[in-house]
């Protein structure tokens, strides 16, 4: 196994630290439970936005608790959802008395684990939101997930709901943007090696030498199709061109009813991208693809947005969202309006999304 | 060979194309030759900052063009030295009447070419000093260089030197401080994978799967041993300690007399680390290292830089100079005083660096 580790139980927790090392102006780590909350402590009357996931997808989530995006994360071991313990004390320690939204990738342990969190938070008598994330067009109910998984949108939903937060954007309202945010995006991924898992010492999928696999998931869950590998024009078109022509979907996402009292589920539809939306173009790596390819991939997929009539008015470009050392990329494009692309442009000041000030 | 990418013969073409797109605000690309300059043409007045080097190691150099950075840049073909014509066009572009600093890694060709261009632009009357960047400390005379090779200092120097064109250095303030840079400047890398060239299409060196290459070059280049697969901790005290514990060292490198009219060798000696010493630590990904292995060899590195007394006043942690898809990871500590700290806090706006602004 080659990696840059001591021995496989810690690597959480030494990987932790070295943050905390680095990032003691920006954030705090606690180690029993895990979680990560921002330097200076929770934001009086600012909504906290907290999310978390298994391991592994660095620099998500830890590693975009700043000013201007997430209040908390909550890291599980690799590949692992974390606890709803942790989720718990992540909110507790972020609230800032306006309420707390939990950002959620629509994995079945994330989902279910980060329900207990808030009803536990919510018998604190902080106020609680979840808002599922599920923007990939690639497969419907895999290995992790009930629907489609939650990824790439993730991070630039978290930017944009982080700087809503620090605008002032009250419980409601930052959860309607996180809806709509979620209901905007769409991605796929596709991966040209597998990844291993410290815990694991094997690859999680076994892959030929001229084999690609097209729609993994981040978990190196399986995709669409194994094939042979094609040119970075090819792959590019047939992953753009899937999202952009991806029919309407429709998905039932539980969130809280502060009426009711309960979850409820909110079916929500989304419209395609049409001809004329202004999108956010985010290309990025599974974490061993270096950046030079990623500019190819970006080169392919504005060729074709443009020929679909779609505007990039912003891009992210890099590893945001990764499976550990896998190579391979995703694209997503997010629908935005103005008031989004305002947010996008705010300052962010986080280990590994920085700009603005 | 698993890359995205498209004909090996257009990858450098097709991923600057990419880059274009991606950053016009930025920057802007020519094609016959090759080079990089800001998007908003020379900037008067300044001194303007030129790089250049082997494709392979994105972002350096073209990601980092762009305000508080450099001002052009030029790539060469994977791991070879761009051409005298590209630095002299480069040189062209960029220069705002104040001179043209090139910053130059001790590669050979590299320094070779970068005099010739500087010759060419000094007959078209631009004034140009070449500081040449030999930080490496693991080998002395490699595959590639005479002398030390230029590594991750190269990074830090281009964002510090950059902040001070834009304070309003003049050309030859600005080489004293690129030259003192370069001497307080050590580094030293690894790797646990080779990587392919894309026009060679095999691995650049062999490497069995429970090895790793101590020292080892960012084209590859053989390093000082090759041994077993050690823990982080190991691997990351034998580079921080080899690096804190280096002797003075003595290069005679060329540069410009302007009084002479010619190229003259310069003797510098650097003193090595001693407690007390500020420093900015980089911790840097090899490509294929993602950034969660970095916090571990992070977390170790600190605690040995504590125990010699050293003070990490600022840090950076991610791939920044990279050796394609390699896995492994490379250490640069840089002593800097106030002034310094403060160029490096100055706002950058580049693709591949940003912050401030």
């Amino acid at each position: 196994m080659k990696k840059l580790i001591n021995k496989p139980d810690d690597v959480i927790r030494e990987q932790l630290e070295g943050m905390q090392a680095a990032h003691a102006d920006l954030l705090k780590v606690n180690y029993e439970p895990f979680y990560i909350t921002r330097a200076g402590g929770p934001v009086k009357g600012k909504v906290a936005l907290v999310s978390g996931g298994g391991s592994g997808h660095e620099p998500m989530h830890g590693g975009f608790v700043g000013h201007g995006m997430l209040h908390a994360a909550c890291p599980g071991e690799v590949f692992t959802s974390p606890t709803p313990d942790q989720m718990h004390e992540a909110a507790k320690a972020a609230d800032g008395g306006a309420g707390v939204l939990n950002i959620v990738k629509n994995y079945t342990g994330d989902v279910m684990n980060f329900e207990m969190a808030a009803e536990l938070a919510m018998a604190d008598g902080i106020k609680v939101q979840n808002i599922v994330i599920d923007d990939d067009i690639a497969v419907k109910d895999s290995l992790y997930t009930a629907g489609r998984r939650g990824v790439g949108s993730t991070v630039l939903i978290e930017k944009i709901c982080g700087a809503a937060s620090e605008k002032g954007y009250d419980l409601e309202k930052l959860s309607a943007l996180c809806r709509t945010l979620n209901q905007n995006g769409r991605s796929m991924g596709m991966a040209l090696t597998s990844c291993i898992t410290p815990g694991n010492g094997e690859p999680s999928f076994e892959i030929g030498d001229d084999e690609m696999e097209i729609g993994i998931g981040i978990h190196g869950e399986p995709g669409i199709k194994r094939d042979k590998i094609k040119s970075v024009d090819e792959i590019t078109e047939m992953m753009t061109v899937s999202i952009i022509e991806d029919k309407p979907y429709t998905r039932k996402l539980k969130e809280w009813d502060f009426g009711k009292n309960e979850w409820v589920e909110r079916e929500l539809t989304d419209e395609p991208l049409k001809k004329g939306d202004k999108v956010i173009a985010f290309v990025n790596s599974m974490g061993g693809t270096p950046v030079s390819e990623l500019y190819g991939v970006y080169r392919k997929m504005a060729q074709i947005t443009d020929k679909f009539g779609l505007k990039i008015v912003r891009n992210l470009i890099g590893p945001y969202i990764t499976s550990l050392e896998m190579q391979g990329c995703s694209i997503t494009l997010m629908k935005v309006d103005d008031e989004m692309i305002k947010l996008w442009d705010a300052p962010v000041y986080t280990p590994g999304l920085k700009w603005g000030k």
